[in-house]
């Protein structure tokens, strides 16, 4: 069977899909994971998570392999045992981090130079090891190492930075050919993961179609769009990612890293995209920002202060059928960390009906882009409640 | 119906018993109260709550009429609706934290004169009003607004705050007589809360005989012990404890607050209490103490760090259950909310679990008290496990 199964169309529009992973869970794109860098969904629990429609989670290979350490995970049968996880996991390889967040990061075109944040040590990464941790995580899709400029850099630099990834991803690919042999798998039971490629190139279009065309060369299972949501415009966003994604080949996953906002979601589903991962609804919830169909709300007391009723009418998540927005206000209010837990199960229910709802309109042959993506927005929310 | 129905003995020494609520609900005694001083028990919800075999909690009447405040909770159809708990709920005056905690508090015979921490508007607090604010909360059990000096206090503070508590337990008798009508009452189906009185006497004796036969003059339908477990030796506190409850009328529930530690609960309930409240489970795992049947063990990185399995063999809670120590360790280290919530589960279902196998070996007839704490404490579990 193949990895991956369109249920709509010829992929090139909008799709509606099936992933099947090598732990041997089938999950429906369009996809969107919550980020569990540290191995944890911030404040919520494997159930809890299940509860909001979640199927997959992405984490950080290189930073667990820091802490708790690649020994650690092994040993406790693979990253979804030691989360007490069963469903699907992403593993992101830590290049996006690592060589943008002020590591002391130093990249070249060997791997990438850095300092543990835990110990201090130098610690030299290369592609290989990226994929070695990915098999030694068990994790069903792992991410290659990837160069990702900052946004602002040189053209010259972007320019680097993509021939980099390719040459990377390359090596990454070969190297996988190599390696990913049962014996180092944790368990007998756990498959090697898929490696997903991906695309940079900035929002330079003829930078990122090469790029894009020689990663698609390599024959990855998948790939992963990097590079944005890293502070460009939206229409320099959106440009650049239909730059890769119209030179993708259609009969296989797409994963738009970084997004998002749920009008951005709506977006890049017309774009063909097929997953997505954002801390978007996890901080904003932990920030007091609720979303709902017309867009985010703060909880300030105007409207929250002793108010009855749920975040709003219809929202079938726990939060909601439980508690007040009086309440919700008054654990915030209070600091009880139960306010940014009830918070984050409504945000993450909010983007997974979203995702439900896209997928809904798409295999009931309705071009989910017919009207614009705040006013789809709303429509999924009131097709949920009638 | 009685409110408290004896299932074993004369009431005279260890008791099991069953504790009918005006909210119709019945709970088994002994019963410890996780503290929800701010209408939710830290990290947890009320699914986990129950979860781990709490059947009542014990909130702050005076604390939650400044926060979210008496006409939100009230407007809301009460506490137990306002915080989603179906379960046993208590409220306390307010008085041991007022008067204790730096509330720039000034006590007179007509009530605690004090700044709200949230607006530092002046506020006299009298006993009347305590009484009504339970009412208005709609809570199973409020307790009377004492006078709890600080430990150390000389002995005439402690006479004079003794007789405060009197005269004040009086007041609130006489107010609830009048006061106790279906209208002040949220809604119709919300019965009217038992007041329960509080001993006072810090560890003097006679002062504390006293005031207790006076407080069993008037007839309440439960008395706390109070004015304990704030500094004195264990031998004091005990002596103390006995001088209360030798006086107290087996047939009424009986109520030892703020206590505490596991060895403490077995001894006190060998002593005849009834009812517990206490933030040592809670604040210990937000410490990363965990409870086991050898005691608290500190998370640290020697027997914590990559180790497999629970944190003890046979704990059935939910987080040994699906976690291993190794997990818990990297939470903790990671700083992710998850680790205090799956500690707090722990500690709950320890504390649970203890005062059920309490409550099993005086129904079995047999002396709780034949081995000592530690041993009593080390056979429940080992009963558990078996």
């Amino acid at each position: 069977m193949e990895v991956f199964e369109l249920e709509t169309g010829d992929g090139s529009g909008p799709r509606a899909g099936l992933l099947r992973l090598p732990s041997g869970r089938t999950v429906h794109t369009p996809l969107f994971m919550p980020v569990a860098t540290k191995l944890s969904v911030k404040t919520l629990d494997p159930l809890e998570l299940k509860g909001t429609g979640t199927t997959t989670l992405i984490t950080n290979g290189f930073l667990s392999h820091l802490e708790p350490g690649t020994d650690v995970i092994r040993r406790m049968g693979g990253m979804h045992t030691f989360m007490g996880w069963d469903g699907g996991l992403f593993s992101d390889s830590g290049g996006f981090q690592l060589i943008r967040r002020g590591f002391n990061a130093r990249v070249t075109d060997q791997g990438v130079h850095l300092r543990s944040p835990f110990s201090g040590e130098p610690i030299f990464l290369t592609p290989e090891e990226v994929v070695d941790l990915h098999v030694a995580h068990g994790v069903d899709v792992g991410m290659v190492l990837d160069h990702c400029p900052a946004y602002g850099s040189t053209e010259q630099d972007i320019l680097d930075a993509a021939k980099r990834t390719y040459e990377w991803a390359k090596r990454s690919k070969e190297h996988c050919l190599l390696s990913t042999t049962a014996e180092t798998s944790p368990h007998d039971d756990m498959r090697v993961p898929l490696i997903f490629a991906i695309t940079q190139g900035g929002t330079y279009k003829d930078i990122r179609e090469e790029n894009t065309r020689k990663l698609v060369g390599l024959d990855f299972p998948g790939y992963g769009v990097g590079g944005l949501s890293i502070g460009e415009g939206k229409g320099d966003m959106f440009r650049s990612l239909e730059a890769s994604t119209s030179l993708l080949p259609p009969e296989k996953p797409r994963y738009f890293m970084g997004v998002g906002e749920p009008v951005d979601l709506v977006r890049s589903v017309l774009c063909g995209v097929d997953i997505f991962d954002s801390v978007f609804p996890t901080r904003n919830a932990r920030h007091r920002s609720l979303l709902t169909p017309e867009g985010k709300e703060n909880l300030r007391a105007g409207r929250w202060k002793g108010v009855e009723g749920p975040i709003f009418e219809g929202c079938g998540c726990t939060t909601c059928e439980r508690y007040s927005r009086a309440y919700l206000y008054h654990l915030f209010k209070a600091r009880e960390p139960l306010g940014p837990r009830l918070a984050t199960v409504h945000n993450l229910h909010f983007m997974q009906t979203l995702l439900t709802g896209l997928r809904k309109l798409m295999i009931e042959s309705e071009d989910p882009g017919r009207a614009g993506p705040e006013e789809t927005i709303q429509r999924i929310f009131q097709g949920f409640i009638q």
